[in-house]
């Protein structure tokens, strides 16, 4: 059986902003407080996730992640405003193409 | 400025098809009547070029890539009429994806 998918790049500036990889990373960001321990459930190194974190922020117009400094056991993490609305409008765009791929696949001549 | 580009994976089975990159070298193959010299041409390894025409043709029905052995010069390779199909079937499934992409662009809420 043959299948389409389409996978979704959202990038500002030319630079990738958001992609299902990221995505599922800032949500286990919000989730835990923390980048480690998000990286760890997703059995990131903690360099490879501040990577990925690091270039959301550098591609958003306002950081997506916020890092606190500091207090017992090191700061957490957590999103911004302005990366909790990215990550809807996400969603939203991920439902959208669905539908299409979908539509698409019935529509297949292979 | 926010931009979504869609990427197109068709798989067969749950195997890797076609894809920007395997349809780009297809293409090749065919305008050179060589892997090795398409391979040259898009800057990539014979072996990794091997390896990706070889993973096409695992995954589709019949054979895409004919390879021809012997001859003075060693043999070329060709498209089969059932790779010439795929990849103008491609073709039209990335059409109809760019006009969706586009209007999920003037869509878009970010």
């Amino acid at each position: 059986m043959i299948e389409i998918e389409l996978e979704i790049h959202v990038r500002r500036r030319n630079m990738p902003l958001l992609n299902s990889t990221t995505v599922a990373l800032l949500k286990e960001i919000e989730r835990r407080g923390s980048v480690r321990t998000a990286a760890r459930e997703l059995h990131y190194s903690y360099q490879h996730a501040w990577d990925l974190v690091d270039g959301v922020n550098r591609a958003a117009s306002t950081p997506v992640v916020i890092k606190q400094r500091g207090g017992e056991g090191g700061g957490g993490a957590h999103l911004s405003d302005h990366g909790r609305n990215l990550i809807s409008e996400f969603h939203a765009i991920e439902q959208a193409v669905k539908r299409f791929a979908k539509k698409l696949n019935t529509e297949l001549n292979l």
